[in-house]
């Protein structure tokens, strides 16, 4: 099986097969973490520069962590305290980053389209951790991977994807990758946090969390992105739980294996009960992070492949 | 001799052979990072996080080097700058990086407790780098080794704690760590920066520098934490000094060969008369500094064996 | 050929044959690092530490890769956030971290002979990353292997150094470098940023750039540093584009094939035509960065070198 990319940019670029083939690597990653000596070699030699020109912590950690145990020589550029003060542009940095000949360039940034733009500008392989409302194909691919550890299969299952869709890349990776996997999808939202552009996605849009849950297989909640609502509408967090925000009643109308999901960070209290995040028979949160980190090795070890291929 | 411990979270939970255990390995250490190459593998596949909520530049940087010397994939968190903002808890933090895998956890919180909690909630080893004015075990570690290096035993010693006792989590440990190795201990200070119930510890108290450094061992000086005295009183520093600040004069009533610590940062001409600080013949702070790499060396090492025992 | 020294503090230190020393063992590492896999452990075992007082993403990011390429164990400390908010001082500081027994320490600081002072209180070899308006060594070496690249030869080239001379440390290493290599140098600029006093390292001065820049094989420009313009003089960007900002119409009185520099992080419009910075015809920009860190690779392999032979 091949994976013909030079970067990851985003979910919409890949095959069934790539998606395939990534989830399958990184099952023997989930197996190598959980050891004791959990070090690899596989990106020796090669230099790993992570740009993040917006906060995170679990991202941010999970390529961090993903470069080292796979033995890369990793770097981290904190790009608010950097020569962006001084008026450097986006690609100019990027471009002085690539002179330093990366091989792995892991990018976040807060406008959509960002990182594909910077993506033609480098010659090293690009990984999209986050860019604007646009992408943020590791989260969908470790979503994914969460949910055939979960159900044994990532197709023809019913997913509901609940809360802030509009302001979300996560949801916008996941919506694609779970289209292209043959899933039905609904996102679940007040209209002003779900669009009604989204159904050209092929998801059927409720308003109403108990419509919307019924004998669901997955229950995908967001983050209240109140950070990227600009001016528009922005509900309290009691009124936004009463109606979305998820509970053990709500959750009583999915199917009784349904699993939840989160991004997280949550907000505890708003976008789900907090009770309900810990329940080790329900949530599958905790494992979606440690997914995140064998999804990612394996997308850094697929791209790397193409690299040395390209090399020699 | 075994050290059957899977935290190291405060001098309390350590016996008279633990301390010793790891003061012995310290000491190995101590030659190797004198060695031009100071490289080892013990911690090879590991991985170890510093969470630090509180800046700290040389309890940090020691642990990331200790870590680093011994192989270990280290990773540092700066927490000010991360999820915590988006309203995320300490709880959910820890939780997240656990599923992450790390085998070390390195935690410096302003709380007092915080540090005995988180550990309950992970898999991996935790290690108190400070928690409020709880415990600071590393460094009442290095003192130890520092000590035990100068006077050529850590037992039956007379050793004064001076300065503000209330506020310091660094008092707090060596307290515990001196009466369980059989040291006469005497506090002195202010009664508003010595509380009267740190009799308990079984130490002397003093107000006066002169009578209290009578003839003792080692003195240790401690750092003014003004940063946590919360409306309480606060000395003028020239008072400070004039009265409790250490100097040769008053260096001059303990014993000839006594030796002055601090565990710094120094607040020069406050705490310390800053030329006594430098004097080679009397300070050892230089080499408490030394001592810190070494016994953090040390209790990663006993800890990473005992989780390669688990696994096994 | 032998480099016999003990810290990289200024080019001023340097002879003839240490600068091509330096730049000789720099081309081997322009190869490595073009290769897929591009780490060698000539510093394996070593602590290199990055101890940035001031802000920087290039000049860090190279130390920092230089070192981690070279199996070093490398450590950075970002010294706003640190003790130095505690009241410590710079000695203090440098002290503690000498007490860790680095290897080699990397220092750029604000006020100019800061790492000169430093060097003098540690045991470990010193590299000045730039201090104050005083020297920034590395800079001025990487700036002669772009040169020398370029150009077949680093002797009896015609060298414009234009801009803001008066507070760069960068122009103030290239000056001596140059120097030192018996090169004629012009410098270009308004009075106010061209004190007459640099007529002492043997240039010329222009305050017209079409005078200055006339046969020429090598176009230097300078970032403006407003940042460290006290009061002074400040020019409009507009202005000091039209009289000194380097565009083709000027250009086309230097060589037809001279080539232009800049240091970074450039500020397009002001300085320099942004279409002329990226014309790889004319503009080695980028080349300078990928020269940076060869050369910081190669200046820290000699400094290790004789380390090592004193330990032995």
């Amino acid at each position: 099986m091949r994976f013909a990319h030079r970067h990851l940019l985003g979910i919409e670029h890949l095959s069934q097969s790539d998606i395939t083939a990534i989830l399958d690597l990184a099952e023997t990653y989930v197996e190598l973490n959980r050891q004791s000596a959990k070090h690899s070699d596989v990106l020796a030699g090669l230099t790993q520069i992570n740009m993040f020109f917006e906060n995170s912590t679990r991202t941010q950690a999970s390529f961090e962590l993903a470069g080292k145990r796979l033995g890369a020589d990793v770097m981290n550029m904190a790009m608010q305290a950097s020569s962006i003060k001084k008026g450097e542009t986006l690609i100019d940095t990027a471009m002085t980053l690539n002179a330093m000949h990366p091989d792995l360039l892991v990018v976040r940034h807060p406008q959509s389209g960002a990182v594909d733009l910077l993506a033609q500008k480098v010659n090293c392989a690009v990984l999209n951790a986050g860019d604007g409302r646009h992408e943020h194909p590791t989260q969908a691919l470790l979503d994914a991977l969460t949910i055939r550890r979960a159900k044994g299969r990532l197709h023809r299952l019913s997913i509901a994807i609940c809360g802030d869709v509009a302001h979300s890349r996560v949801a916008r990776s996941n919506l694609i990758l779970l289209g292209k996997m043959e899933n039905r999808i609904r996102l679940i939202g007040p209209p002003t946090l779900v669009p009604p552009h989204f159904r050209e996605f092929g998801a059927e849009v409720f308003d109403d969390m108990r419509e919307g849950l019924r004998d669901v297989d997955v229950v995908m909640m967001l983050r209240l992105q109140r950070e990227r609502m600009d001016g528009g509408f922005i509900p309290s967090e009691r009124e936004y739980y009463h109606r979305f925000g998820l509970d053990n009643e709500k959750l009583a109308l999915a199917r009784p294996d349904a699993i939840v999901m989160h991004p997280g960070p949550m907000n505890r209290g708003v976008e789900i009960d907090g009770t309900l995040a810990d329940d080790i028979n329900r949530s599958v949160i905790q494992e979606q992070v440690e997914m995140g980190v064998a999804v990612r090795m394996a997308a850094m070890e697929l791209l790397a492949r193409n690299l040395r291929s390209e090399a020699a």
